[in-house]
């Protein structure tokens, strides 16, 4: 988690970097056609692409069969963003690859034959790239991608077609969120080829004021030029979530305060707390701290809080199935504990 | 504030428990109808009465001329149960005597002519009755009071007419709140010749669960019976209040405890808060502590806060004029420093 841990730059507001690059194996049939003998022999061969290579980086890597470990395991792994639900989909013929540093992981058999992500703390889309394609040419050292000169690499997905580049930043917004700025910024957004989502991707709300903005388009551009549009809308919008939250200050500070510490309270002392309450609240107190507001709070205790209040993760640090009513006990007694 | 600060029994069921003798001057007009004069007399007559008696409880009087008082200084009694609203309202012309201890108030020139109230902390009407009945004969001695042979003490409204006697209990009653049963009890108090009211006396609202039991009929009955009357009906209702205390603590443990301790939380940290929501929220965590949820909270500290937290107590111990908003800052902060 070293990923979500870290302590990030721009006070807080870039989360987190993320490369993602979809390649497939060419005359292999993609996954969702794939028999499974097929699919194994797909899996195998990735693995020993990264395992067998005279790289340093491939002692790095462990491989996991998602049919070889609990649901809780692999929900755990979205909460992470290290898999994405589609491979859970696919549990009877996935795989990942993960790093010790837990910042890249390589999906087999999802989408795509291979789906490759970098993620970094911060505000590093440049190092995550650089690294993604170090992985990617040693991958295609024992391994022949599907690509056509004309288009680029092809994908199971024609949104994919091209670079089979997805750049994104995961921002923390909340001061946009409670002056409602966040809808302009939503509007305009698409507008210039990229897309705005929740925490957990597509069709996920905004759980904790955290929203993803990623290229929409792979085609047509180079990867240097997705990812400098991507780098310029995130700076602007850095600037515009600096501006609320002086804004913030500068009207209304008592409410805000109050607001913010109130978050606090409830966090601290709360015997039931729902996952999204959670993060909101641990939003909240994110921002107080982040401006100032708040003192006496270690930013990277609620960072860890972000991710390990929710569910499957919640489970695995409990080290057993809960019911949604116990969750949400066992929630609030560990954010206690790390907060107190 | 002897009677609110102090602890109470019953598992502090029973906050308080008070006594007041409506008594008026022979031959003295009423006090809506009497001159500047005359109602100077009364005052004189009355402190005199007091003041001057052989008494050891004479030295322990303190008179206040209602103007010569700041308004502050004049809500701040009400909102500590020493005089009544009524007489603020003829400022010019009312005094009150309030002993040492703070359990004794001696409002003159309210609607009668004397207004003799004793106030407990706890479960003792008898002795609230005795104390007021050895100060009411002190008066007596050198003052001749308004008496009918056949109606007993004649008062300024009909509903006083006879023993003069108005006794009462406050309770706090939350878990019969929370349950709504609390309905209940007030349909049928009215049926016993009781009345129940919210915590500032009639047509106020149960702040903080706080509700005000006293007798309505005073013709016709003995002092004795009035009383007992009420100790035998609030005998029932602290009975009523510990059996929903005891099955919120058995139905639904979680999400009561959850909601005591939110309280908490929110006390202790919120930087703007209005007299209502405090009092609510004393209420729940008071309750909390009392049924054993909440360790480590100083119940009498709760209580000190239950009057501190009111408008008029809050500028005085501020020691200046404050503007609502002013006053939730300054709430919130007595309220933390108290809770810290």
């Amino acid at each position: 988690m070293a990923w979500f841990f870290s302590k990030s730059s721009d006070e807080g507001i870039v989360l987190t970097s993320r490369i993602r690059l979809a390649r497939n194996i060419d005359g292999v049939p993609f996954p969702h056609i794939l028999d499974k003998d097929s699919a194994k022999k797909v899996v195998e061969d990735v693995t020993s692409a990264i395992l067998d290579s005279n790289s340093a980086i491939s002692k790095d890597f462990d491989v996991i069969n998602l049919k070889d470990i609990t649901l809780n395991e692999r929900m755990s792994l979205v909460e992470k963003h290290l898999i994405s639900k589609d491979l859970i989909n696919r549990s009877d013929i996935s795989a990942v690859m993960i790093n010790k540093q837990k910042n890249v992981s390589i999906m087999i058999n999802e989408e795509d034959h291979i789906r490759l992500q970098v993620i970094y703390p911060g505000f590093k889309l440049k190092e995550a790239y650089e690294l993604a394609s170090k992985i990617d040419d040693l991958i295609e050292e024992r391994i022949t991608y599907s690509y056509d000169t004309r288009l680029g690499y092809l994908t199971s997905c024609p949104t994919n077609v091209g670079t089979g580049l997805r750049a994104s930043v995961m921002l923390h917004l909340p001061a946009l969120t409670i002056t409602k700025n966040i809808n302009n910024i939503i509007n305009t957004i698409n507008q210039v080829g990229l897309t705005i989502r929740g925490l957990y991707g597509e069709g996920s709300n905004a759980l904790g004021n955290v929203y993803q903005i990623s290229n929409q388009i792979t085609l047509g551009l180079s990867e240097e030029e997705i990812i400098n549009n991507l780098i310029a809308v995130t700076n602007k919008i850095v600037e515009k979530e600096k501006k609320a939250r002086e804004m913030l200050l500068e009207k209304q500070s008592v409410e805000l305060e109050d607001e913010l510490y109130r978050a606090l309270g409830i966090l601290k002392y709360a015997r039931s707390i729902s996952t999204q309450e959670s993060l909101e609240l641990i939003s909240k107190v994110r921002m107080g701290v982040e401006m100032g507001i708040i003192k006496d709070v270690n930013v990277d205790k609620l960072n860890e809080l972000f991710v390990n209040v929710q569910p499957a993760t919640l489970q695995l640090l409990e080290k057993r199935d809960l019911s949604p009513k116990d969750r949400d006990i066992v929630r609030a007694r560990l954010i206690r504990e790390k907060l107190n």
